[in-house]
């Protein structure tokens, strides 16, 4: 007997062993690209020639660049619509909602697997899928039919018993996780829950803690399908999908996490960290002007109601702003006409279009020195869109108290719990996604200006000589590297454009000390590179000339798009040597091409002349990819076997 | 007897002449302000130092400033709301609607003058006020309880007779009005309703009418008020403000337009002027990919419901992105209970937060070289957001012909028209308007880092000379000297950093030219200044050195903005001197005071020496704020007689 997890991949397995710390390659059935990730992941898939995907089903969706403040966005949201309908994709307007909610919806189906091109993918786990964040090309190779690379992660239980208190909900689940294994902890492991408690929890209640999975670092969350997720998939009217996917046992994992449901309090993770979890009651009475309801984490039929019969009879208080995202299309059409969305207008909340929004700093930026109350999933600095943001991250039942008192308020100060009965049928009466034209129609690809081909990348030298270009500390997250928000996403189809604000909230220098330097490297502490998946923040400092970076530790995300765009990811052997380093060095790699193809696992480092050791932690595939310059660059046609 | 237009000024007049052409000044009853122009109209009030509105009723909304992608809007909406709750001005919170649509709901009362910072304040001429746009300066003044300035416009009578035919509704009325009179037709005037047509238009149809009555360049549009009046204000709750305004006749007009509404025809407004007018059936067949429905043109209830029936049932075309701005949260929540946002949702369209969204260039950007078709009432160049951009103006009936068949398409091919039933009574559960504070309870005013303080400006010299920074032609937009959009508005609380964007759009130069060459003149042809009443089209060139404008025409709002903050408007005598200044040009206007305090109406101007003459056309008054260099340096605390 084994986890449902290691069913899941056995049953996709390509090549490699399921042992842990093996490389092994998996067959992907479905995968989902957004705007933001998918013009680059579809302009890679272009590169490698594929006429149409080879998935069972690929969807393209647009949640995230929906400000449209000029024509950038527009023209993105057109290209990927004609690039879908020629190449056997479905397609999800603007304004449909956020891919994950929609795919749960829509197409998740237990026991399958699913890239996504979003590192809140494993949103997908809520409903038994073995689903994974990756960098848009990885994506655009599981739609050209290639496997997917990881090594294969350490299975870890998490046992669930007991019933979650009233005014306690599936977030403060994950951030009770969260508070116990911070950011990190989650590295290099996929997290698979089990026990009595399982079955109390919705499926939307399960995606939600599979979505913020990805906060503690996991590879990804998986849960069994049982009959919660049978009615999940009849409500959608997907009954024929289902299949049981029995929950493991205690027996079937080296390591359990415990998790008494009933024990659980209202949890909060305060600024500018999802790991900095507190109870609400100990931060009780902080003025609050913002709070926002939304979000991959949050946005369900569920979600919105809880906070609409909250609120129902209420105002809030004059000093907040209430934004409500709604997932989806659907989830406003059933909020509606199950009478929440009319709560929610007389409240007095902003309703938005359904999508990301402020979560990925679209908009929705706090005032200056206020705090900010997000049932979203991550709260890095700057990444709302203001400088020096005070944002935390609460369940919607927390978020709804402070958008009562204007303060952050223990909900469990407000009575009786509302119940909210999950429909047992949705509503659906058009989910307005594009199915793709048939195979042999044509169809042109529309472009505009401001989609640019890919940058060509050069092969590693011999020798390796290079400035170091910024140091930076621990848990880096990709927002520092390649920020977001409604300036800099409209750009990501625009390598050179994009490059400009590599590191700007950093080091206003970066740019150019990059480009007066030729190559070089940079230097970061533990779980460099974790959060978002974007592959711009390998590409973008690969295209500035960084060549090498040398942390303590990578996120699992980064370290692959990493060495798609053929950039060295080295470990210190001593992190101690990163005391050693300075901003400015110069660094030397001598025999690098040599070593890297030998298979060498340690190789020197000359730092000012002065020698130390690193590691290479790199499959023989990793090898080829990166002695090439990138993946795009591989002989074989891009397809590495 | 005489004019409604007549009785109301007659009934408000402080000084002046009721005579064409007289500077009259009028007591002002109500001021609206809004938040990309109240900032400044907020600290101009401040530097006059009266602590609380001397008005029977002000409002500062927030309507445009809505995407927060920075946090310099959110700094902006808690400086508005403290600023108001501490000087006795009401509160209108993001999210909570259109200014104008908001104020006939709750506000507006026949027979009232309202001056407001937003150009389309004629809006509540649609309930029988004398409703103006002015800039914000104008605005502080008549809070502080100064009166209102203008030159005694001619009253024009517009004579409706008949009936709107099926699928022809009021936003063909203005657009026949603009395609008769251009967008200078109506400047130096006010165009008044009369007739038997008028009864069979609802409030929201005469509010669209007098709305656009601003793009025909009217000081503003009047209707009478009458037993529709008094049922809108019934389904308001507000029967109590009602009274009555006997329309005029035919024989208090000098000068009588005929419209009879049952021949009208679908129309259409062509890229890229409100007045560039044809028959929808003239452009059928162009295909369109954007479709926008709101602005204070056309959101309200009806116009959305409209919009509903006509999509019941129906899915827009897969090539449209379907934007629907609500004019207010009132129209949300009653549209909600009447089943029409089902339908929208069911359609497909993108449901988006109340406020001015697109319309004023904050997101929905259409994509490169497409058609988006809007019920807004401007489509000046540009201001969509998107260069080169394709915007056609046209009524709601029109936009959902487009939505559903992908291209523009006359809606009297739609079969039955959808009767909509206005409520006699509009659920109000919470117009979420916040009242001020008691007088004498304190406040702190909230300043964020972006409110800088207002600039000082010089006097005028005795002679001035200068250069010409820039030659444009005729219908310059307040668009065109200052932009909008997304990236500018957030800069309206800061003169410095806006000024930057002086121009751009038409000359990337000018910037640099006029930073190097001291005091400088901007040469323009007809109907200079036409649209918006930014007043910082005024100050942000006068931060840059501007002191003239020297064109062949003014428009009213845009010439008073000049007087406003010291810049000399002239007038050529003779137009087609016009043709003989170059950009870069030195000019020289020899004892320029004496002669503008001499009350001379015409000067010399020497262009690289040799003499034209320009027209001063400026009452002694403006002649005295002029020579201060500006109306907040006068002498006399800010508050001239």
């Amino acid at each position: 007997m084994s986890t449902v997890t290691e069913r899941i991949i056995k049953a996709h397995l390509v090549s490699g062993k399921m042992a842990l710390g093996e490389e092994i390659a998996i067959r992907i059935d479905q995968t989902l690209t957004q705007d933001a990730t998918g013009t680059m992941a579809c302009l890679e898939f272009e590169a490698m020639g594929a006429p149409s995907v080879h998935t069972e089903l690929s969807v393209s969706y647009v949640d995230h660049n929906l400000l449209q403040t000029d024509y950038k966005n527009a023209d993105d949201h057109r290209f990927l619509q004609s690039f879908a309908a020629g190449h056997g994709i479905y397609f999800s307007p603007p304004g449909n909602g956020i891919c994950h909610q929609v795919h749960l919806e829509a197409f998740g189906v237990p026991g399958k697997t699913l890239l996504g091109s979003d590192s809140h993918t494993p949103t997908g786990g809520g409903l038994g899928m073995l689903a994974i964040g990756a960098g848009g090309l990885d994506v655009a190779l599981a739609m050209a039919g290639q496997p997917f690379y990881l090594v294969m992660p350490e299975v870890v239980g998490v046992h669930l018993i007991g019933r979650l208190p009233d005014w306690v909900s599936a977030k403060d689940v994950i951030l009770e996780l969260l508070r116990r294994l911070t950011v990190k902890g989650g590295v290099g492991k996929i997290l698979e829950y089990f026990g009595p408690g399982v079955q109390t929890l919705s499926v939307p209640d399960r995606a939600t803690i599979a979505n913020m999975g990805a906060e503690l670092g996991a590879t990804t969350s998986v849960f069994p399908s049982d009959a919660v997720t049978k009615s999940f998939l009849a409500s959608q009217g997907r009954t024929a999908v289902y299949r049981s996917l029995r929950a493991s046992n205690a027996e079937d994992f080296k390591e359990i996490i415990e998790v008494d449901l009933g024990s659980l309090t209202p949890k909060i993770a305060c600024p500018s960290s999802p790991d900095k979890v507190r109870d609400v009651s100990d931060v009780e009475g902080t003025p609050v002007q913002q709070v926002a309801i939304g979000s991959c984490s949050n946005s369900s039929y569920r979600d919105l109601m809880i906070v609409a019969k909250i609120l129902e009879g209420r105002k809030i208080h004059p000093q907040v702003s209430l934004e409500i995202n709604p997932g989806s299309r659907q989830v406003l059409e059933n909020v509606t006409i199950a009478g929440g969305l009319l709560s929610l207008i007389r409240a007095g909340a902003r309703m938005h279009q359904s999508g990301c929004l402020g979560c990925i700093g679209m908009g929705q930026a706090p005032a200056t020195n206020t705090v900010s109350l997000r049932t979203f999933p991550r709260n890095f600095p700057g990444r709302s869109g203001t400088k020096n943001d005070q944002v935390y991250l609460v369940s919607p039942e927390t978020a709804a108290a402070a958008a009562i008192y204007g303060k952050i308020t223990d909900p469990r100060r407000l009575g009786d719990y509302p119940k909210i009965r999950q429909p047992r049928h949705f509503v659906i009466e058009n989910r307005q996604l594009q199915a793709p034209l048939d195979p042999g129609q044509s169809c042109e690809i529309i472009r505009g200006p401001n989609i640019q081909p890919f940058p060509k990348f050069t092969a590693i030298p011999e020798t390796w000589e290079g400035q170091v270009f910024l140091k930076v500390g621990d848990n880096i997250t990709t927002d520092h590297i390649m920020p977001a928000g409604s300036q800099i996403l409209p750009l990501r189809s625009n390598i050179p454009a994009i490059s400009r604000f590599v590191y700007q909230a950093v080091d206003p220098g970066f740019i150019a000390r990059a480009e007066q330097s030729g190559e070089g490297a940079v230097v970061g502490g533990d779980n460099y590179g974790q959060g978002s998946s974007r592959e711009h923040a390998a590409l973008a400092p690969r295209y500035l000339g960084v060549r090498i970076k040398l942390a303590k530790s990578f996120a699992r995300i980064h370290k692959a798009n990493l060495i798609n765009f053929g950039i060295l990811p080295l470990v210190f052997e001593n992190p101690q040597d990163y005391d050693r380093i300075q901003s400015g060095d110069r660094l030397l790699l001598p025999n690098l091409r040599q070593r890297l193809m030998a298979g060498d696992e340690r190789l020197p480092l000359l730092v000012n002349g002065e020698e130390c050791w690193v590691r290479l932690e790199l499959s023989p595939r990793h090898r080829q990819i990166i002695a090439a310059g990138g993946l795009l660059n591989m002989p074989d046609g891009n397809s590495p076997k």
